[in-house]
């Protein structure tokens, strides 16, 4: 077996303002004390999820990359060494900015990006307004632990960004995630959306006979200027680790923070693959109306 | 509510060969008795799963279509009025078989063919033997009760069958299916395995925002010149049909033969899609390595 001892940190937004890479810094020495050699952060783990409304100072916070808090991770992972998967507020230029994952190798170095290829927009995630589409493609990263597939939150819903990482040979796919309940929507469809959430990443790990981790943040935050007190996102947790089969080795509460960690073995998806042969038989002389927004 | 009532009718094979499709008729009377207007059958319908060995004889049961099956099965589409969904094993020439999947409207008419496109071969599944890949692509059906995605077995693994179908404007996946354990499986891999099954599909359905049907066999059926008594198939049943959200609205048993009776809420798909709108925001411009077998 060989085996990789993962941890997904999720957290609550911390309520001191520019606090929470500190706690993000604190929770990595935790699970690296732990015996953890890649780390899994929250998307957008430096604060609060700003796209609840959409108010052009919430630029402010983006910064480059590399900048401050590449540089942070980086000494961090280069100190405990480990691999720690991040997820930034990106300032490429005036006017671009990015919803973008960072790897932090072992060795401190930047490993690799990922800018958000899909961008959501539905009442109370405006992202569209934020982060101007990823233009680096679906490109798995190389790492001390392996070929890591990063993708990020609203990518989950997509089989076709799973696919080109795991033909891209991504041993691991990762989403660092920020989805909860509209406070308002009844309880069978909080249970419905959650059940989906997590259906179809486990969907995307059976296709591909590839583990996955997902880290999502969780407890309520309000608007930044709440109409009432149930105007805001109750985030629902439930950050997850399952293996090539879909099976779930591990999986967070719905209303705490969690250190989550998991042991992977990295040998079971080619066992699976043997079992269940799918890459050999895909019809890639069929597939070409993908392509397509839609067949009409 | 624009409301369709459909059956997955889930068999053994028949005791006495040539009787299958006898079996089929009756079910198909039962369930339009009980106000089905679509009924869905299992893979290879007509008879036990011969694909457990690889024996030339076994061509001998392929018949053409239109031929004697399609001509039975639509004749009582039109007496009953009911869609019906079946599965042959097609002789289309010498040397070229299919594993075909028929769609009977509500007239008798034959609406439409798939021919299986992801041909499986693994240990007692030995259909790249038997059947010729498809030739027809990946086309929904148009049918009295709506536009069907048709897929067969094996394609329930393949996101990009669900997702040609879908944008396609398929507003049903339909998968009839024949697939079991391996009785001498421990029954943590038999767990995963059905586990995995069900929930690639039903991520199937959650990325398309579809309702989804699949149905199949149940039983143990020794392999034709069995070495022993464990030699053979248990088919794990289990037919389900789920909603837009992956919801299970209908599930049949592991171990008992059962007409599976759903009320599908036809319209619920566009709510469903108005919140989650994945169709809105696919990067088709970057999806163009889908059509590599392996990106290296």
């Amino acid at each position: 077996m060989r085996s990789l001892k993962a941890a997904l940190i999720q957290r609550e937004a911390q309520t001191e303002p520019g606090t929470d890479l500190d706690a993000c810094l604190q929770a990595i020495r935790r699970v690296a004390g732990a015996g953890c050699r890649l780390v899994l952060l929250q998307e957008l783990h430096n604060g609060a999820y700003f796209c609840q409304r959409e108010r052009a100072d919430s630029f402010d916070a983006a910064e480059p990359i590399p900048g401050p808090s590449t540089a942070a991770l980086g000494a961090l992972a280069a100190e405990l060494s480990v691999v720690i998967v991040g997820s930034l507020f990106e300032r490429r230029a005036a006017g671009v900015y990015h919803n973008t994952a960072v790897v932090l190798d072992a060795d401190g170095s930047l490993a690799g990006l990922y800018r958000k290829m899909h961008i959501p927009d539905d009442p109370g995630y405006y992202e569209k307004f934020y982060f101007t589409p990823g233009d680096l493609g679906f490109r798995p990263v190389d790492t001390a632990v392996g070929r890591l597939g990063v993708l990020v939150c609203w990518d989950q819903w997509f089989p076709e960004a799973a696919r080109l990482m795991a033909i891209g040979g991504a041993e691991l796919l990762l989403y660092p995630t920020a989805i909860g309940w509209d406070p308002a929507d009844p309880e069978d469809e909080r249970g419905r959306q959650l059940d989906a959430w997590r259906t179809v990443q486990r969907g995307h790990a059976v296709a591909n006979g590839l583990p996955l981790l997902a880290c999502n943040r969780v407890g309520f935050e309000p608007a930044p200027d709440a109409a009432g007190p149930e105007d805001g996102i109750l985030f629902w947790g439930s950050s997850f680790a399952c293996g090539p089969q879909g099976e779930i080795l591990a999986a967070a509460s719905e209303t705490a923070p969690e250190d989550l960690i998991v042991d992977i073995d990295l040998n079971r998806a080619e066992a699976v693959r043997r079992i269940w042969p799918f890459f050999r038989d895909r019809r890639i002389d069929a597939y070409g109306d993908l392509l397509k927004r839609w067949r009409d």
